[in-house]
């Protein structure tokens, strides 16, 4: 498999916040590694220690970023820990994280080859300086390094075939899985889903709410169901927050009501 | 009318809120299209479809950047629609966003000349791959190109003179228009008519506030009006938030009590 | 002593929050007086006018930065008045903001020599062209020039041996000095402290908390204390929130129960 140049390009997701400075001194860290990494945020909402969330929204960037990206992703409960790091080759760019499910939506949905490796910290040269921020004093570091191309993907350690996996919010069937700033709520209906067994509309606490193209398809402060950004379904409210309009989030059930041939 | 070439920056305005990783990959998006952009936050935290907030806050960015800049401006109800999607030269910055009034503060105050077109998705060669996400699609990946170079601005589309047109926040008049983040009171009363009419005080829920030039200009947690950095008449609360002190946000009115020769 | 050259790179931190566009047209303004300037957020999120907590998240992005990094960082409650701004050269990079104590943390626990200079404005060409709006009118210019390499450090104005200096939060002993993003309760107990002394448990609200090495020390949702990323004594829930968990805030006491032999 050929694996191609890094970019420069260093993103970040983690369940960091915006409270605090955390994510600046990563971006400073990842800077002194390689002064000319190009920097640029995926997402710091994740919440925090939740590794399925970070998993799901890693693999939304895929294919979304320049081939050569390096993706960092840091949603660490077990910092501090002898939790391994992970450095993946999937989907023509770099993802480096724990080794603790975080990248296996990455993995899972790459179309083409994948290569994961364990990092080897002393054959890279690095040292945590903490037992709590790895973000700082490992990851961050690490995808400077990287995407500075000093050393090839290969030599960050040895391939590995066994790194933790979870289940993926795309896996969990007929409820809502997640809600997004809008209040959308996102089911664990797959797009896939919907056009293979035709459904028309579902039903969420009591309420039918059909499935359209788009927003502008009902009126406003009516409910609809759609086909995604994630690809997945969603039950929204036109101009307006499904999670309010029907005071739903995570766990509510989603029932298919309707179906014919798509 | 000479148009400037790009200046490589693209900024991204959008009401998509920091939760989701929706702006992060609009950001990869535009960098497939233009490796070496550099990618700049106005504000993700415009109001769920607030059109007229989104207008506001990208008109407050005019002049401030170099010129040569791509503005792409996404708080877009209509996604999924036959809205049409505008692109601007106006203030020595190119400004793109949907055909929905988010550009027509941005063109209304411009100095200098003006011209706006609308964009010619097949002539860009661009292809919307959803129904729900136009920033990742179309938006994100126009500004890419329009910073990029690779064709001029004048070939996005047809010239057009009609556009959809929204009341602007500083049309409102004498009442709250917007709160922001330090709790001051954003009022629809402008700079200007505080000088000609000499207004040298307000009054909001029966509270006299004295127009003032400075926060420091009154004690610790007293009331203060002044003139800010929008060139809006403003009322805050010294080393406090005028919201709570008054429990007042968009909507509250505010009555000019003292005026005199300015 | 030698200054070494600025590196480009500008960071902001700020009390501007997420809610509206001041940071993105500070941004914008920082590179209309250098346009290659590479920018970078440190955090947003400081308290309102709290210099305090500005000064602490500042002092922590010391030594993270490559050398020659520009950081300009604004809480400002004294915007428009004669306060004077400062610019200092401390730890290898260069510091700007207002004279009020926020570059105090920076300046006291820089290893190197300490260089500061108090900004002539009209020595630097820069007028305020607002009362309210310091960062756009003269912090990120001056951040911009300065990283431009158009005139050097010493040329922003005199040298100064007195300014305004606040308490650290470091130095605040045994109690609760701030709340993180993820509940944790950081104290104002440092790490010397807690080496020296050789801490080996606390008392937050009667409740007896270990001091161990790492989050996963203790089981889930279990209250441990640890030395964190910042090198303080913190209070933290394993995969939890301390602050909800003890219904703890900044202020709250925090009692050394047991010490021994380090």
């Amino acid at each position: 498999m050929l694996i191609p140049s890094p970019n420069g390009i260093v993103t970040l997701l983690t369940d960091f916040g915006p409270r605090d400075p955390y994510v600046g001194i990563v971006k400073g860290m990842v800077k002194r590694h390689y002064a000319k990494a190009d920097l640029l945020d995926i997402c710091h909402a994740v919440p925090p220690q939740d590794v399925g969330v970070g998993a799901f929204f890693l693999a939304a960037a895929a294919n979304r970023f320049p081939p050569g990206t390096v993706h960092v992703a840091v949603v660490d409960p077990g910092v501090g820990t002898s939790r391994s790091v992970l450095a993946a080759f999937a989907s023509d760019c770099f993802w480096i994280g724990p080794d603790n499910g975080l990248l296996c939506g990455v993995i899972a949905r790459a179309a083409g080859p994948v290569e994961v490796r364990s990092v080897d910290l002393d054959a890279v040269g690095l040292v945590a300086d903490s037992h709590t921020f790895h973000a700082r004093d490992i990851f961050g570091p690490l995808g400077g390094m990287l995407a500075s191309g000093r050393f090839g993907f290969r030599a960050v350690g040895p391939r590995v075939d066994n790194y933790e996996s979870i289940d993926g919010l795309e896996d969990r069937g007929p409820l809502v899985v997640m809600v997004d700033h809008f209040g959308n709520l996102i089911t664990g209906i797959s797009a896939n889903e919907v056009r293979e067994r035709g459904i028309r509309a579902v039903e969420v606490k009591g309420q039918r709410v059909p499935v359209c193209q788009t927003y502008s398809d009902v009126g406003a402060g009516e409910l609809v169901a759609l086909v995604n950004s994630y690809d997945m379904l969603e039950v929204a409210c036109s101009l307006g927050s499904a999670a309010r309009a029907l005071d739903a989030g995570p766990g509510e059930a989603v029932a298919v009501v309707e179906e014919g041939p798509a």
